[in-house]
Order: structure tokens, then C-alpha cells, then sequence
């Protein structure tokens, strides 16, 4: 039997401080639940409603189940869909990951539903390892992990103070790609080197304190007579890492 | 002074029976409401208030300045930005539409982000109509007219029975691309027809009644190796839409 004490611990990581303090987060739904338990991510706690063990049966030692109304006090979706985890989160350093042949680095992604597509994007093409600014939104947000639709448990996304990094890279001779207004057109580009790809804000664009690091500015190209100002800041990255990986197939 | 009547009827915009019923939709904050006035809406009503007119003076004859109560009841944001018009819908026929080279029809796409982001890419990239299914998510739900960031003034959206419009414009002779799973690659496609393209919901795909209506099948390559299942499908639609764009240049 669970206790009140569990279900006001787990409403609690509603909160980032507690998600920091507890280093546990939420996940909900089938399909997010059933990736977390696939994953090497610790599992806590496993809470699903008679009702929705009916429909989907589970079996799982950690297994305990909730009425709809403790499912409801821990849950953070408007209808909760039966099935609540609670795992641990992970830290990462930036420095010691082995980086694959092309990295993004997000330079201030304020959205949660931003973050977590492009993890998710990130992962259809191959990419394996994301590095955050520390003002980036925190990953462990329910709606990054919602939106990642699963690709969080097998990304390796570590934040760090991103002009650090860069110039660590920078020295150690990858390219350092940038998605900027004014840079080579994305689809004349033949050629990729070794690198990383830095993502700006949605609304302030890279920093300047980023900007003299970045080799090889690019841009995707606004059709004419089009007056759009920008595209999202997710959208433009799955644009870019889809004519990276059609030029390394 | 905007009477109480009106802040009433502005709040019920809120809810899509009333959006139907007066024919009007809410935008809000300075950048939407700039492409607001710039377009050729109607605008019904301007409000701002004291405190957003100090920073940021407008002259406009429909303006009338409100208090920060009245302007927190009408706003259906957290944080109200202070500036928001009230403008008149407007329904387009998909038949009687002049289709450019390349449009796009939108199958039950149901998360208004979704939608909003979509129509933003595709004017990005020189898309001029949208044809969108009598089941996606309503054209002036706030959430979908904020995330366009003002293309929806300048674009071109109906909604239709999409299996009648798509029968149409194949035998007008036009290609009917559809985004799917199992399709030519997408990187490899060297040559595009003029024609339509089709997006499936976000949970179901393109509908079965609509998959024998697609003449070119096309799919966005996965990385060997990932094992995400699939693509945000306004992701999808923006990868498509910049590959058809860089060989369209």
C-alpha cells in the first residue's frame, strides 16, 4: 500500500527543487513507462490504477497499485493515462562523454516541448550525445520528457558551461557549426567535418559570447517573398540534422 | 470603456462554440498583433494596457486601453502580455483555392503546436495553401494562431474532406505525396512533381481511406541503429518541406 507520504513526495517533483533534491522525475503512459523499464534507468516506484492493469496488464516486482484518486494527486497531465514511474535522473559530464561524429550543443532552449523533440529528433538521425547550457530547461521537466516520446532513456545529454566546451572542442579541431541567419546555405552544403552544432534560444538566437566560436555559420534558406522571421528553434534543427545525415548515409 | 458585456464575450472566445458562433479569435502579444494590423483581417477590437502602451506607444482608432483585471480575464495566458485584438475568422474554399506547385494536407493533426508550427514552416519555405481535414485541431485555437507567429495572416488554410479534394487533384494530374513509415528515401529524391503533400495525425497516420490515394510514398531515412519509432509529425512535415525546397531553388 502506498502511503500519503509517498503521493505528497512524488507531488513534490512537480517542483524543480524537489526533482533536484529528490534527483528523481516523472513518467507517464504506456509507452513512456515501458521505455523507462527497458532502459538502464533506475526505476523508484511503479504505480498503475486497477483500471488500467485491466486493460494492460504488467508484471513487475516494483508494481504497486494506486486508486484513481492517488493516481490523480501524483499525476501532471489533466487526464492521466493510469501508469506513473518515478525514476532516478542522471548526471553526465560533457567533458568525459565520447562525442560521435556530430554533437549538438543548445545554447538557452527555454521550451520544454523544444528540448525534448529535438532529443527526440536527435536520436532518429543518429545523433548520440546533447550538451545543454545551464540555462537551458531542465531536463527533467515533464514536458521535455513527455515530448522526447522515450529517445531521453537512450540520449546521453549533459549540460555544461557551453563556451568551455566549445572552445575545448574548437582546440581539439572539430568544426564548430552554428544555425545563424547569415552563414552558408544549407542546401548547397556538400561536406560535413566532425563537429558540433550549436542551436541558439527561440528568442535571443546564440550569444554573442558564442558567436566568435563558431566556424562554420549556417543558414536555411527562407524562400523569396516568404516574411517569416525565424523558424522554431526545433524545427530548425531537425532541418539541419536531416541534411547532415542525407550527405553521411 | 470597454463594457463588462464585452470583456464577457471576449472571454467566451476561449471556448471553440463561440469562436464558431461570433466568427472572431484572440491574438495576443506585440509581435502577433503588429502582424495582426499589417494584414488583411479584420480587426474587431485592440486592447492594451496603461503599463504595455508606456513601453510600447500604438495609434491605432480601434484601441481602447483597459485595466490589468480586465485585460487578465479576456488573456487566456499565464502571464498576459499586456496587447490583445480580437479578429474576424475567415473560411476558405479548398476547391475554389489556386494551388501552387507544392500544398500540403494535413490529416487529423490534432495538437494546436502542432498545426501552428507547420503552417510557420511552411510559409518559411514558400508554402502558399493548406488543406486540412475536417477533424484537425481548430484553425483559431489560441495555442495553434501563437505558434504560426503570424503566418496564419498570410497563409492560405481550409479545411475539407480530404479523400474528395485529394481524388480531385489526382485526376487534375498532380502527384499526392504522402509522408509514411514505408516510402522512397527521402535524401535520394532527386525530382519532385507538382503536387500535395500529405501528413498523417500525430497518433495514427495518414487514414486508410486516404493511403490508396497516395501516389508517391516517401519516407524520412532513420539512422542505423536508433529506435525511435517515429518523427514529431511537424518535424516530419518541415523535413520534407526543406527537401523539397533545396531542389526547388
Amino acid at each position: 500500500m502506498i502511503t500519503k507520504n509517498t503521493v505528497k513526495q512524488i507531488q513534490s517533483l512537480k517542483q524543480p527543487k524537489y526533482r533536484k533534491a529528490l534527483q528523481c522525475f516523472v513518467v507517464e503512459g504506456r509507452k513512456m513507462v515501458e521505455e523507462l523499464l527497458q532502459s538502464d534507468f533506475e526505476t523508484v516506484y511503479l504505480f498503475a490504477t486497477e483500471r488500467y492493469l485491466e486493460e494492460h496488464p504488467l508484471t513487475d516486482a516494483r508494481l504497486e497499485t494506486v486508486t484513481e484518486v492517488q493516481m490523480e494527486q501524483m499525476s501532471g497531465q489533466d487526464t492521466p493515462p493510469g501508469v506513473l514511474a518515478v525514476a532516478r535522473t542522471k548526471t553526465l559530464s560533457a567533458n568525459a562523454m565520447t562525442l560521435g561524429p556530430f554533437t549538438l550543443a543548445l545554447d538557452g532552449i527555454a521550451n520544454p516541448g523544444n528540448l525534448g523533440t529535438i532529443i527526440r529528433t536527435a536520436e532518429w538521425f543518429g545523433i548520440r550525445q546533447i550538451v545543454c547550457s545551464e540555462d537551458c530547461v531542465e531536463l527533467w521537466n515533464p514536458k521535455v520528457i513527455q515530448a522526447t516520446m522515450g529517445s531521453v532513456f537512450r540520449m546521453q545529454v549533459a549540460t555544461a558551461p557551453l563556451v568551455d566546451f566549445l572552445r575545448k572542442q574548437q582546440q581539439a579541431g572539430k568544426a564548430i557549426y552554428g544555425a545563424l541567419l547569415e552563414g552558408e546555405n544549407l542546401f548547397r552544403k556538400a561536406h560535413w567535418e566532425p563537429g558540433i552544432l550549436v542551436i541558439g534560444s527561440e528568442s535571443h538566437g546564440i550569444r554573442p559570447d558564442i558567436l566568435p566560436l563558431i566556424t562554420q555559420p549556417i543558414t536555411i534558406p527562407r524562400a523569396a517573398g516568404s516574411v517569416t522571421e525565424s523558424l522554431n528553434a526545433s524545427m530548425a534543427t531537425g532541418i539541419i540534422l536531416a541534411a547532415w545525415a542525407s550527405k553521411s548515409e
